[in-house]
Parts: C-alpha cells; structure tokens; sequence
C-alpha cells in the first residue's frame, strides 16, 4: 500500500493578549490547527474509476492516512487491509486545499457497500475543503453580517466571574459531570439563559434557537460563555447569531480564531482564577481593564 | 407559531461499581442521556407539502424545538420567526423513536435554499433514530462481532496510572491544552500509540487507523484511553476495533453504556486520583482489586 501524504501543522503560534488580574500583557502563545479534512474513496476497475467524498471533518492536521482509514474502517466501509490500494493526499489546483483532502484508494475489484454506513455521513459542496473557504461560506448565509454594531464596554469585573457562575448554575441543572454548557450573559454578568448537552454544538443551537424563537436575536450586547473548548463550529453559530463577545473556558482552535477575527468578533479563552487570554479584539468592544 | 414537544428524560439513573483505592461498592449513579435526534423540514404549500431530514444530531433531550430551530438558523436555512408554521416531534410508528424526530413546518410559501446549507449535512437512513436502532446498525457492519474472546485479568496497579500516563505523554506532544487525545495500553500499562485532535472521534480514528495499517486488529488485549468524555461514537468505533477495555477520564453517556454492554466491553469513567467508576463489566474481563 503507497502513501502520499503531505506534512501538515498541527500547532500554529499566534500574538495574544493575556490578562492576569489587572495587568495585560501581549506574548506568542501557540493553538491548535484545526481545518476540515475532505475524505474521499476512489473505487473501481482503471478503466472506470469512481470517486466520492464521504465525510468532511474538523481536524487537527497530522495522521491524516490513519485517520481516513480509521474513519472507514470504524464506518463499515472497509474492513482489512488488502482492500487498500494506496492514501494520497489531493494535489489540488487551489493550494490551499491540496492538504485539506485525502483520497483513500480502495483495490481494483473491491466494491465498498457505501450504503450500509449511510448513517454517519455528511455530504458536502464541490469546493471549499479549506477554512478559508469554510470562512467564506459562512459570510454569504449570515443575516446579521452586515448589521451596524454598537460600541460596547465590558468590565474585567464583568468577565471574571462568568466561568464560576456558569459553574454554579450548571451544578443546578445537572449531577451527571459529562455534560457542555453554553450560558448567555448580559454586560453586568447576570445570566440569561443556559442550555446543556452532551455535545458541545448542540447546547448552543439550543440557547440560540430561544433566542430566535422570543425574538431576540440578533445577541448583539450579549458575552456567550462556553464550558469547554471553542472550536470553530462554535464560532460559526455564534458569529450567526451577531453574537460579538465569546469567553471559553477552555482553549480556542485555530481556525475558531480565523474565524472570530474574520467577523470582527471579541475571542476570549481559558477564563479560569482571574485570567483570560484575548485571542480576538472586536473593534466594537473594550475591555476596561484599569 | 405552535409547538407538539413530549417531554424526555435528560438524565439516567444507572447501577455503577465505584472503585476507590481498594474498596469496592455498587450504587446508584446519574449519566447523562444521549439519544440521536433526527431534524426534519417540511415545506411548500398545503397540496404540495414536501418533507425531508436535514441532520442527524447526537444530543441530550430536552428543548428540542429550540435544538432544530438554533441548527437550521445557524445553518443559513431559516432566518426568521416567521419562516416557522409550527415544530412538532414526529409521532412515529416506532413508539421509542416518537421523541427522537422533530419536524419544523415551514411557512406557507416559504422554501429555503438548502443547497447553501450542504456544508454540515448528514444523510440519514429511513429508519433507526432512536438508540437502539444506532445499536443494531453497528452490529451488523462490525467485522469483529463474531470474534471469540479470550479470558483477560488487569490489575487496578495497571488501571490507576493510566490517567497520569496519557497526561504526561500528551504534555510531550503539544503546549496548546485544547486537544483530545487517545491512547493505547498493553495489559501491563505500556503506552502502544497516542494520538491527538481537535476533534475527539478524530483522535481515535487516528489511533484505529494506525492499528489498521500495521495490521494489529483486533485490538482485543489493549485498554483504550480516552481524555475526556465517553460518548457513543467513541465507544462505536472501540467496537468496531474489538477493543475489550475502554476507560475515559471523564463521563459516558447513557447510549455510551448501553453499547459497550452490549458488545460486551468493559466500560470505566471518572479514571483520577486512584478512583474509578465502571460502568459495564464485559463477561471476560476480570479487574483484580485484592
């Protein structure tokens, strides 16, 4: 079996701020890659070779074979190891995509059962396997993107106790500790609303569904607080709904900061004991510090 | 705008066996439930309706109308209150999948632009969206299912420092604290192969797709570790790989311990400070705690 596969970065450095009771101070600090991956399989004899995306997923980049192959095999879709002839990474005529998408090709005669594992897959558009183009895509769907935003101002006393009081009302609402939470504040830090959910993108569809359906969107004067990592799904619902400040508990991906900048958004991470780190500065957003 | 939401369950009561140090008690414990969700639009005028599946999402129960209205404005599909007729669960034939389809009915008149929206779609098959149905789709593509298992004894001297040992290798490997890892170990503790990703099923379909390509399936004397939660794709794609021991640093779902007892694999969660919580006990494999 013959691999081609490109090198890839898994870590990015990026200039941040960070904010430590009242001193602010900027330093490089370092993120995880996260980019889609487009998996195809191409099947058939020389003369009529097929091919086919089978799933776009948000990764770190590295592994990329094993996780293709990995992927198809946990699917169903391949199941030893003479079914594949090689893994090849496209060369694409967009550069940016050329290590964006892996193609897993499977031994002349061997015919996958594609429709066994319908039950995991995403289908995809023709192009855009890149997080610029994942970027784009999201500009040209979002109401509010265009939407005049107010100048706002929010204090570290605000911001501070937003992960403890998340904390807290989570506690309320759940004894299980295996459960994400995104919560909904205003500027003087009362919560407004908070949604759970074994996935993290869900309990945000959740707290932004409320908001659309009593009318209150856009969250344009409203601080989002995850309990967990940002990763750029995460990202890409909140910029939907105008949202302009996201703090997370935990790390933000790569391409969640891409993706927050891009948008004019106020990125905040690791919001635990008095710190913060800035990731993202909204031009409509001050931290008063002093 | 009206709603037909039944109410469910968002947490589980299940019957655990804490292991603390070297004492062992059974009792009752709380898991959060995990059940797919399959999201529906209908559209077109009341001659003409059309209906079709727009996503299946893993999710928590509960709010769901606020789930599928927040997926599909976040996905660019419906923009306002007034694109929205009504939201109603699907009272289904299949009475364990009543709660688990919601459909949105678009205004009359009202047609969105899906293909916008391609980016994130699962295709779904007809049936099957309820926990049970995702069990028996799995069996029937597992290559592994039929394998004969050998009898396997680990010692909690084993079990213990695993937690410790993902941590340190993972410290190794990356400065970012926002990545998920797998891990796997030998019977004696000795880390096989470690892999990391934004993305949690990525990070295992890399360490699977890793074993596949040398040729060591069926994992069936190996413990996986995984760093976080334990959720139903992880512990589907520990399945298919025959893995017998899965232990998680944080909590499994409901459907999480409702598959791995059913392909008969030992299942732990809460994995720290020499505690652990097993959640299925596979027939053959015994943990010595003396």
């Amino acid at each position: 079996m013959k691999t081609g596969i490109l090198e890839h970065q898994s870590v990015q450095k990026i200039e941040i701020t960070r904010i430590n009771g009242r001193q602010s101070f900027t330093c490089t600090d370092e993120v995880s890659v996260e980019e889609p991956l487009g998996i195809r399989i191409s099947y058939g004899s020389d003369g009529q070779k097929q091919s086919r995306t089978i799933s776009v997923t948000m990764r770190t980049p590295g592994n990329d074979a094993e996780l293709a192959v990995g992927f198809l095999f946990t699917e169903g879709i391949i199941s030893g190891r003479d079914q594949i002839r090689k893994v090849n990474h496209l060369q694409a005529a967009c550069s940016v995509n050329s290590g964006n998408v892996i193609t897993v090709e499977l031994s002349e005669g061997f015919v996958p059962e594609l429709m066994s594992a319908d039950r995991n897959f995403y289908t995809t558009s023709s192009c855009g396997v890149c997080g610029k183009g994942s970027i784009e895509s999201i500009k040209t769907v979002s109401t509010f993107q265009n939407l005049e935003k107010k100048q706002q101002k929010v204090a570290l006393e605000t911001i501070y106790p937003l992960a403890e009081k998340l904390r807290t009302f989570q506690n309320n609402f759940s004894a299980t500790g295996g459960i994400h939470a995104s919560g909904l504040f205003d500027h003087e830090g009362n919560l407004l609303a908070l949604r759970e959910d074994v996935g993290r993108h869900n309990a945000l569809d959740k707290l932004i569904g409320n908001a659309f359906l009593t009318g209150q969107l856009p969250l344009q004067e409203h601080i989002l607080v995850l309990s967990g990592r940002a990763s750029f799904e995460l990202i890409q619902k909140a910029a939907m709904a105008g949202i302009s400040i996201v703090a997370a508990i935990g790390a933000p991906s790569s391409l969640a900061v891409d993706l927050a900048k891009e948008f004019d958004m106020t990125l905040l991470g690791f919001l635990r004991d008095n710190r913060f780190n800035i990731y993202s500065e909204s031009s409509h957003v001050k931290i008063i510090i002093e």
